[in-house]
């Protein structure tokens, strides 16, 4: 038989795992699905993803990709894994592409979400997926600090202090601060790439700003500054959210 | 020291609790907020709501009220019971009422809103607060019986089982659907009571009329049969939020 190339669209609610990659201890999304695929496959196989998510962060759209010798076909396997699943993951779409599609290599770039409830009274019903500020932030610095992100700019001061020995330098497609009602404000962010930990890296060092801890000019500094140890805190990950990512 | 009355507006998610009522054994938002309150008061106090809520049952806006002698302003009441009280359960808002004030009695009508997801594919972000229903509801029809509803009758035939020894007879004075995005479907009922299982077990018979097995005639035959046995069956409680309650 064959071997196929499966593509999956996932949403996850991130509470329960430790982030995207297989580790030995605990239980992680790629795990969950490589133990379902080899309930329905009958053997294992390597689910490869758009790209790791941290412990405790969600995803609304994560794509990845895994090759199987099988006659299922797609909706099959999407209403098997389903079936196998826990009801904090989901597969949203399952097709069948080209052996050649890889879910990181070929993907283009990712828009991820971060929400932040800004107001006094917490929303119990949004308290796993906001992170909750009670001082009105001011949105007019956070705005202008989000217009200096667009670009091509070495992001080495938003990355994770475990840093890797990847390049840093990123082009930001969109950044931008979307005020809803009752105090909800929706950051988006589309990069080509982004490094570790970088959009909580960028958010947290953003809430610096709308506090009037850091103004406009010191963020542009610490943006120019390529070292971590210049920015703000890490946001937490509840907040952040895997919107989609685009391939060509 | 003179007794004083306090009214508190409460929201809580109820997944964890067994519906607002004392009992011995299981967790219920009653016990949680009188051993809260004791810690504050350090006596017992009873406190009562406009009603109860059911096991698994959501308020987005409970009244309820407690009698103590005290010198603590209202909002070092909300502000000490907020840091005592699970993160599930939040105390909104807390004055001082007269005496005579009581949650329940003087409560004119409460208003309840249901949840049901009316679309092929679930969502894990809003799973433990909607019904996931998959087959397409006829919203023309449901429409329809909701309009039925208005007015007053006797509700037996929507009642629990369980039936308890009160009037059957309610007010109803608002019973809507509305059609939101992505096939969230939004009931709202208001009355000047709802008897046990009421909303739920009008959700479950409308639900039954959205899916063709119940017409708009057989729904008109039930609510006047006046009898348990003829209605459709229970919807779940974790679509149902008790979203507001009236006063004078």
């Amino acid at each position: 038989m064959d071997e196929k190339n499966f593509k999956l669209i996932l949403a996850y609610d991130g509470r329960a795992y430790e982030g995207w990659q297989r580790q030995l201890a605990k239980p992680t999304i790629q795990q969950v699905m490589e133990d379902g695929l080899r309930q329905i496959l009958g053997y294992k196989t390597t689910v490869i993803s758009s790209g790791r998510t941290d412990t405790g962060v969600h995803a609304l759209h994560q794509v990845c990709h895994f090759k199987a010798q099988t006659t299922l076909e797609p909706i099959i396997i999407k209403k098997a894994l389903n079936s196998l699943l826990p009801r904090d993951i989901r597969v949203k779409q399952a097709e069948e592409v080209p052996l050649s599609f890889h879910a990181r290599y070929d993907a283009q770039s990712k828009l991820y979400e971060y929400r932040i409830l800004n107001r006094e009274e917490p929303d119990i019903f949004l308290r796993h997926y906001v992170w909750h500020i009670i001082p009105q932030l001011d949105l007019a610095n956070i705005s202008a600090c989000l217009s200096l992100l667009l670009g091509k700019h070495d992001f080495s001061s938003f990355r994770s202090a475990r840093s890797e020995n990847v390049n840093p330098v990123r082009e930001m497609l969109r950044a931008e601060l979307e005020h809803q009602e009752d105090g909800l404000l929706i950051f988006t962010f589309q990069s080509d790439g982004f490094l570790r930990h970088m959009v909580r890296n960028m958010v947290g060092t953003l809430v610096g700003v709308g506090k009037g801890r850091i103004s406009v000019s010191q963020f542009q500094e610490i943006l120019e500054a390529h070292d971590r140890c210049v920015a703000g805190i890490k946001a937490p990950a509840q907040g952040l959210f895997l919107k989609m990512v685009f391939y060509k």
